[in-house]
């Protein structure tokens, strides 16, 4: 992976302010926001990999995470993050307790923002629970993952590690594979993919494609191999085992064979195709391990750009948010 | 709420040294002793309105929050307020196990006192616990509410959100309403608005009554309607729901009906009047859900004042702790 | 305990480059090494002392918490050590799924690895985990106990322990008691003693001393007057509940009447001898209460080396880490 770009000789302070106070949606995000969103991550990556990895822009900051889902993989990323600009980070697991979601939710902000966060960091199962609260705020909301809705931050990430594997997203055709209809990452992913002019192909059985998926993906195949015939970049998805063995999905087995990505598969992808996986991955599910673990997988450079994406969203919320 | 006081405008250099090492009830502090906390908490509620919201007398200084009990919203608020302040915030959470609880209690507060920090903030099930641990330990103890003894951090966030609505204390009457008997919040409260020369009332039904109640309150009432009359503040506490369908109260439908607070009871009290809730609400039990929603619900500033207080209290506690 | 020796006027400056990247093992350590861990010690010692515990040696720096096995008590002591040196903190609590937990192990290794770590402290259920993680990531690693392998700072807190009681480890018979075969911190006590030349015994039922322990111990003990004849030091160790009532122990009361240290069973040390225990303590059953709370043990104090150890380990991987 390229260590420099143009982008990441810049301090953060040479970039305009950003014009967002909350990062929920990608749809939100014109497209010189999500290059510019890259282009800070590019300066993140550095920090993280400096000896003192510390750049303190938000000292005396507060930054709460607010999990209503658990997901230790993404608010230590989130915490990271957070805490190397200088942030006091706050972690919040909350379980929805059996009264009316709704009302818990907006009490919990309200009460939440008394104690003057400057953002809050939030996850919820249902769609829509992070723009609600947003709502109710004066600080800046990003959504770590709202259902089946969407995970901003998971498609930057994603975007920055083909940018930096590729050089450019430009003219790059990227696969994205799997259970498409409940997944917030294809969904971020093929709305920042789309805003970019990157051409995108959706590949998965009937049952796990969303109805009006054409509007989203520039095209859409059920069979993996026709599906994955000369892309640039094989992005794979999560299973949710519960949803196998079920209505969508005759078995697990039955799953890999056909949509689970092994050598077979992933021949018919350029040879310089790279693979991708938002993890934790359910080796022998969604993929063969040897391709997990081959020089072809940059699942692990996701996890790095994770930290550094997240970072620069913080960065660019945050003094956005002092401006008069 | 008025932003300034004379108060405020002190650093908190210029208040006289805190001559207590724990806060473990609010029975143990003198007058000039909880106005002196009072107006500390008024220059810690600048300090997190600011926008690099950071005072750190406590940098170099271990803080643990012990909590016996779960309570995310209270822990949350004092690892802010530490760490608005600089200290190092571990929170630990910890399960009673089987064995003789007093031992455990002592031998835990024996580990973590040879840890050397400087402050526990505990919570505990058991009323006096807090107290044995402290006499146990070389560092101040915060008590953050044990069994239905105190609370004595809610009582002066409380007290502090009442001066700040109504510009003082003097000469106001304060109701406090619903299971009297079984509430710390209630208990504390009592003994310092009545260490302040607080006209006091407690309503409530007979069986959620304490004996010896009348020792503690200006008056005691049974009838709602007639128990606002003419007050000033109105504070409703959370029923617990475990003891409501119980032999204590009817059903929550009946003490809604008597207790819940609604538009036709509230307008018993002053025109004027707030109302509060040390939270989580269970809207529609206590609290009619417009009522809380109201211009006249304090509720979110009592949280706000939560985490100035409780800056003022670890402020006030750890200087003392350095004198000869 | 003494409060002062020549090593701790030294800063930790003034040691030479540690030249381990990990401690995985005493096993790993010469004995100069385990000397300098314990002579670093003592300057921690002072630090956490101090008014103001810090020392900033680790600012910028990330430690990870991976507890895959909860342990409160260790836990918060690496955290305390980690913030104390101004290292920025993440607890991860995770449990095993039950997908193959080598594959699981690696992934997550992987993943945390590119977050960029300095190091991750680690405690597994599993011997050997710990240092099939470190095999898979580029930072350090400490053992915060793996299985029934090792647990090293445990060993070092105990040797300082000693040392700062008797002055010196030279000369010394140290006597460690109860479940030997289940226990990492006797086979690290043994290891790190033996390297060291202290003289040790091991005193436990037959059932409960593992094959070949005459090779990591000076003498081997079933009856506990006996075992104790003379020494300077008598550390119990904690019975694991589970393991009586079973096949290896009668009952917990026949486990105390042979094997419980009591007033009885200590008249046969040295008049001088410490009591030890890693904590926690089942009083009762490894040990009389009224022995626990005596000034000859030296329980709380090997707690507060604890911090002191970890925070010198910390100390001396980190910047090993930094040299070509």
């Amino acid at each position: 992976m390229p260590q420099h770009s143009p982008a990441a000789s810049r301090s953060s302070g040479d970039f305009p302010p950003f014009q967002q106070r909350h990062l929920i949606s990608i749809a939100d995000l014109k497209q010189h926001e999500i290059v510019d969103l890259l282009d800070r991550s590019e300066r993140m990556i550095e920090i993280s990999r400096q000896e003192r990895k510390s750049l303190p822009t938000l000292a005396g900051k507060t930054q709460i995470n607010l999990f209503f889902e658990p997901s230790t993989r993404t608010q230590s990323s989130f915490e990271i993050a957070g805490k190397r600009l200088g942030a006091l980070v706050v972690n919040m697991s909350v379980k929805t307790s059996s009264v009316s979601k709704g009302e818990t939710l907006i009490d919990t902000a309200a009460t939440l923002n008394a104690m003057r966060p400057d953002v809050l960091v939030v996850r919820h199962s249902a769609a829509g629970a992070v723009e609600l609260l947003s709502q109710k705020v004066g600080c800046s909301v990003v959504n770590a993952g709202d259902g089946a809705h969407e995970h901003p931050t998971q498609a930057l990430l994603d975007a920055l590690t083909i940018r930096n594997h590729k050089g450019t997203l430009a003219g790059l055709t990227v696969a994205i594979c799997g259970d498409i209809a409940n997944s917030r990452v294809a969904r971020s992913n093929l709305l920042l993919l789309g805003a970019l002019n990157v051409r995108t192909r959706v590949i998965a059985p009937r049952t796990l494609l969303p109805a009006g998926i054409e509007n989203l993906a520039t095209e859409v195949f059920t069979d993996m191999e026709e599906g994955l015939k000369g892309v640039d970049v094989v992005m794979m998805l999560r299973l949710q085992h519960e949803r196998a063995n079920g209505k969508m999905i005759p078995s697990v087995r039955e799953y890999y064979r056909f949509y689970g990505l092994d050598e077979a598969k992933l021949a018919c992808a350029k040879p310089d195709a790279i693979v991708m996986h938002p993890g934790p991955m359910n080796r022998g599910v969604e993929i063969d391990p040897a391709i997990a673990d081959s020089a072809r997988a940059v699942i692990t450079d996701q996890v790095e750009m994770g930290v550094a994406v997240r970072m620069a969203v913080l960065d660019a919320l945050l003094p956005a948010r002092n401006q008069p």
